[in-house]
């Protein structure tokens, strides 16, 4: 049995290079960007009108004008006018380019506009209103770097350099199994002895957020249909997430059976609680990636968050989450074990304090749904106390 | 122009109950819950051993006993056993049924198990290693309320009780319309003085993840073309957002329009920056929401997170996000308007401390990439100070 640390950085040392595939503009939201985004040109591209106005040559307020005669309107989305005497405007609406021959643009509401005369009301400042052309950034700048997590913000910048098609992270082809023989379909009534597939649908779930559309199985408990469809599976996919089958019991074949199919086994149980009998591995030659969780929902939903969503982050080239709160009351921790304990978080005036959430085992699923995440306390002598900063692993984005 | 809180306040009172509707479980995933969910039956619904080990009547220990027969091997998923002899023991594995007659679970690592008998080696005590029927919960109990948003948690809840259709909120039919002839498609090469739509693929990627796919629509600046394909579309969606059309320029004939198609204007123009000319109406008889944002990428991108996010919390039933960081440095409030300031967001020992991020002015969509969301600064006389709690609008999540 290795500790918790050991096992967190033995999974990530065994990160995936998946590779990057060519997505539609709409398609690469939420996924991880593959390429540096540059500046196809200048931002703003020409003198932009930031308001509704004029615009005018400041050399004429400086000699004294006030009242300035009008000779045309100029609206966004036509060529660059150009201010034929100085000493008139242009009317001007937002985002239409300034003409050449002025350098301010004074909105409606410092104006008085009568028979084709735009009157100024108030002082104003030369270069106003007035959004440079390459003051944002200039051609070739580089605005977003590689290995960020694409977002509604991110979308905006890669339309406006015209990225129809964007360079992102493939994503794992994942397959989740389920095992055990008292599992039955969720539309199935159980009988007295059974239960439904939540773990399944539950990961399942979970890996939607990160896009992924895994594949689900599941396994009877019979070593003989478990190795033909394994073989399959550690073929076809780059990761394989399954659930039980890696206790001390006589039905839980997958240890053995995963080593008969030369998955090497990274290490099988951490001194962490929920989640103790978790065993990792990796097919050599296909180089698939094998988390085999414990059966019970909260070992198997902790477990997910604890190792494969940093696992996946790292194999996506995005840095790890360091997330903190605060505690709500002291906790004892007397075993020599990593304990996992669900909480409810709440922000109070920017601190984030963590309420313990009750629950009664692994198998308490309902707990997790009342839950935003796990503090993570690492085995030590002395209690955890109220006010302390523990690391917290999110459960709810 | 009306102050922010009174902006925000009607923009809320516009909530639409938008019906609900019942869809597969897989579905679900990201949804609001329309229903509450109850246990179907007990959990777990019988006395599961949570160990691989043996199990066996405590009177036995109490007499004396320490070497138990083994009658047989029990697994998950077979009917529960009856323990013929109390002094004897079943092998029984994780997830199955206690035996009759057994009540107490024994694991492995706590036994010596030789030639079909197996030899306590730990001190045990009575009724240890057994999730008790209805522990967890009983039948009957509510397991999650109405009105909370589905995720991998509570998918594991919903099938654990056998919900295949769960019954959920109903999103609305959006329609993000772009306004100006200065905006190309993403995939042309725009002469000088256009520029690509980025606004739009910025608000179509925020509403996907909410689940929404909207329709887009450009509209020309041409009053008449305008007028028809509005018509059309307040009748087709519950929500119209536009971008661009709404400040004092010639050429935005939005306000106007919407009035002549009978969308009431319940206001325009707040005290606020950026956002300033943000109308804000509805079409009476057929209840059609029209958010109609300024055109700048990030009084866009602003007014989206500020006004639309939270109305579409409270027309699907949720709470509203009350999120506070702690300002990093000082900021001076010189208007009598509320400011939206890009921040970036740093977890430091369980607080959430708010840099300022570098913008320049409301055309500078890289900055948002840059943002973890909006700082709202209220008007006052007397600066922010720094390690002051404000009010944070997450653009991230």
């Amino acid at each position: 049995m290795i500790n918790f640390d050991e096992a967190y950085n033995l999974v990530l040392e065994h990160s995936l290079d998946i590779g990057i595939e060519k997505v539609d503009l709409p398609t690469s939201n939420g996924r991880v960007l593959a390429e540096a985004i540059l500046a196809d040109r200048d931002f703003p591209p020409f003198d932009r009108a930031t308001k509704d106005g004029i615009a005018i040559n400041y050399a004429a307020i400086e000699k004294g004008l006030k009242n300035f005669k009008i000779e045309a309107v100029i609206s966004a989305g036509m060529p660059q006018q150009k201010l034929g005497d100085s000493s008139n405007c242009m009317e001007i609406m937002t985002g239409a380019v300034v003409p050449e021959n002025a350098d301010t643009v004074i909105m409606y509401e410092y104006l008085d506009i009568n028979d084709g005369y735009a009157a100024l009301t108030k002082e104003i400042v030369k270069g106003q209103d007035i959004h440079h052309k390459g003051s944002d950034v200039i051609s070739g700048t580089v605005l977003l770097d590689k290995n960020v997590r694409i977002g509604a913000a991110e979308i905006g910048v890669l339309a406006s350099v015209g990225k129809s098609e964007v360079l992102v992270k493939k994503l794992p082809k994942v397959c989740v199994i389920s095992t055990g023989n008292e599992l039955v379909e969720v539309s199935e009534t159980p009988l007295p002895y059974q239960i439904r597939k939540s773990n399944t649908a539950s990961l399942f779930a979970a890996l939607q957020m990160q896009l992924i559309e895994a594949e689900r199985i599941h396994l009877k408990d019979n070593k003989e249909s478990i190795g033909k469809e394994l073989t399959h599976i550690l073929k076809t996919f780059d990761v394989v997430l399954l659930s039980g089958g890696v206790s001390k019991g006589k039905f839980d074949f997958i240890p053995e059976m995963m080593e008969s199919l030369e998955v090497k086994k990274v290490f099988h149980r951490v001194a962490q609680r929920p989640g103790k009998p978790f065993w990792f591995g990796i097919q050599e030659t296909q180089k698939t990636v094998v988390f085999s969780f414990p059966g019970n929902p909260v070992s198997t939903f902790a477990s997910y968050h604890i190792y494969f969503l940093p696992w996946l982050r790292k194999s996506l080239g995005l840095m790890q989450k360091k997330e903190v709160v605060l505690l709500e009351e002291s906790i004892e921790v007397k075993l020599p074990i990593t304990r996992f304990v669900q909480v409810k978080t709440q922000n109070r005036k920017g601190a984030i304090w963590a309420t313990l959430v009750r629950e009664n085992g692994s198998g308490d699923l309902t707990s997790l749904a009342h839950s935003d995440g796990f503090i993570c306390l690492g085995p030590r002598e002395t209690e955890y106390e109220k006010g302390e900063p523990v690391a917290f692993i999110s459960t709810k984005s």
